[in-house]
């Protein structure tokens, strides 16, 4: 594989001008284009820029509406239910965590539900929103059908991200962004790509016999959920897909379970929905609401700093705070670039070509 | 193992008398009487009337205070930090999701941070207080230091369960209610019991080692995370439990990772304490807070009916919804009799002589 290395300024620039000519306005090409980047920055690189071209089949498929009119449709003083108007779910997100802070703002917390949006790349990003105000940042989503659950030979939920993310004092802050399936399906692209074997616990051939084929997934296979194999706790894993499948869409009044409708545009959403689009859920906290920020924060540091300090079963080994590696590749890529791999290039310059912008080659910096 | 079968009511009544023994009132020993029960009843031996004398032999110590003062000592709208003056989890913890509710009853969610609490028996039984309310129920706790993060050889994390239940229409409630550990330890003991080898990913032995031997446990070894191994998502079982010691412990100043006190008697808590006892979270959020109850009970039922009957690996198999077979287990229970194993009943008649009151054994039932 070769990488190029592209400057965050430049993969901004081309990213905004994708959202712009699918029609979004500027404020929301550029928050569009913000969570695409932290992703991409924070090393996430599945998540990031390589998606932009599936957001435009959703777009052109009209499964994307570029000028959503998002709305609060039923809500308390802390809770709200907000229907995204099948808008880009990197913009309803955001826009849902906003109220959730200003909730959290005036009541301590504030807790949101949405129905009828689309991906919404990393959950990270919006968990770190509230992160930055002094607040504990939860977000989750549902997805596209992918995992069986335990003793099941059928794709019932996403990959179901969960993430819970605390401010620290000194250290940045902790951030625990997780699949609910023992492995993310970009680890299986890497896989498929590279021609190599995966680990049985992954998945599951068509039969529902465990798989070391990556490419068993696209014969009728299924992702497992975090824990594998009964034996080693795949109903957990299960268990917490499930949790945030509710939490976000039989909460919201989005589509559950196998009705979610794929992140793909070249397979049809269900035909018999049970809800709108798909949901996410969205939480924030104030610190403030629970002790003195500065004593969270220094007993956040003791926290981490007794972690990072643990005994380790290999010499030279390091127990790794969660959110730890991202916050490196941030300040790693923020100063030397952003690698993409060649195709992903070549795919963004296809795309610039059909939407009538400037190439992403020309600004490539190594 | 021999089993003897008792009734509830007679269970019920033991149970109180040893809490009343100790010098609570009659509403908490009730109360404390309740939750193991409900324990026992819902199949979860490990959690029940097992752990009473641990209970007493931890209040001999003066390490559980029958007498606490249990009181908000900072507070939102809808968050709350709750001291349990070193008063038994059992009660602490009803306490506190009863706040969470009267919160969400006004403003639609209530979160509450405990302190200086101890082990407070089964999360589902808090999550639940608030399903009946027709609310989703989360609950948490930090516990003794048994798991080994990812790379680490040292125990740092307990097996910090996290539960989130909801309420159903004509099902039962989907209550998830799970360690975040790959195996409970209530699963080594019945392998240390029978004699018998664990699988490959529960354990790792004092020098980091994968491990099959039940006992390596009490020789230094470790349990760990969900996910078993780094490959598998054993960062992800770590930072689960990260998230449950953080919220738990680190937001209301109760002692987290490896400085939470030990359940057992015999060993003696860190001597460098980072904040008071153990920590527990709660939450409440009114489910018409996002739609209304009827609708989402409907979708739940629908969520529910569609998992069941998905298709499965082997004919004759289910997927099981989360808390079914709890559900179950309890109504055949309370009609049948909660069986004990002989040396539990042994443990608890012994409990009874030292502590004056009438033996288990005349009540039971076959």
């Amino acid at each position: 594989m070769i990488f190029l290395t592209f400057t965050e300024t430049e993969l901004r620039r081309f990213t905004e001008a994708v959202f712009t000519a699918i029609g979004c306005g500027a404020g929301h090409a550029a928050l569009a284009a913000d969570v695409l980047l932290k992703s991409d920055l924070r090393g996430i690189d599945s998540h990031g820029v390589a998606r932009l071209s599936g957001y435009v089949r959703l777009w052109e498929k009209k499964r994307i509406n570029a000028q959503p009119d998002i709305r609060i449709v039923h809500e308390t003083l802390t809770t709200a239910t907000i229907d995204g108007d099948a808008g880009l779910g990197l913009i309803v997100a955001p826009f849902a965590m906003k109220v959730a802070i200003e909730k959290a703002k005036t009541y301590g917390s504030g807790w949101i539900s949405v129905k009828n949006s689309n991906h919404f790349g990393i959950a990270g990003y919006h968990a770190l929103m509230a992160v930055e105000q002094d607040m504990v940042g939860i977000s989750m989503t549902n997805a596209s059908p992918l995992v069986a659950p335990t003793y099941a030979n059928e794709r019932l939920l996403g990959t179901n991200p969960m993430c819970y993310a605390f401010p620290a004092g000194t250290y940045p802050p902790v951030v625990v962004d997780m699949a609910t399936a023992a492995a993310a399906n970009g680890k299986l692209e890497i896989a498929q790509r590279s021609g190599s074997e995966i680990p049985e616990g992954w998945v599951q051939d068509a039969s529902g016999l465990s798989a070391t084929d990556p490419h068993e997934l696209k014969k009728g296979g299924s992702l497992l959920p975090l824990g594998s194999d009964k034996e080693h706790g795949s109903h957990k894993g299960y268990g917490l897909g499930a949790a945030v499948d509710i939490l976000s869409a039989v909460l919201s009044g989005a589509n559950y379970g196998p009705w979610v409708p794929p992140f793909v545009a070249f397979l049809e959403p269900a035909s018999d929905p049970v809800g709108e689009g798909i949901g996410h859920f969205l939480g924030a906290m104030r610190v403030d609401g629970f002790r003195p920020v500065e004593d969270f924060k220094s007993h956040m540091d003791t926290w981490i700093r007794r972690f990072k300090s643990a005994k380790t079963v290999e010499p030279g080994q390091q127990v790794v705070i969660p959110g730890e590696p991202e916050y490196e590749a941030e300040a790693q890529r923020r100063q030397n670039g952003i690698p993409l791999i060649d195709i992903v290039v070549r795919d963004l310059n296809e795309l610039a070509e059909k939407l009538g912008i400037e190439r992403l080659s020309a600004r490539e910096i190594s």
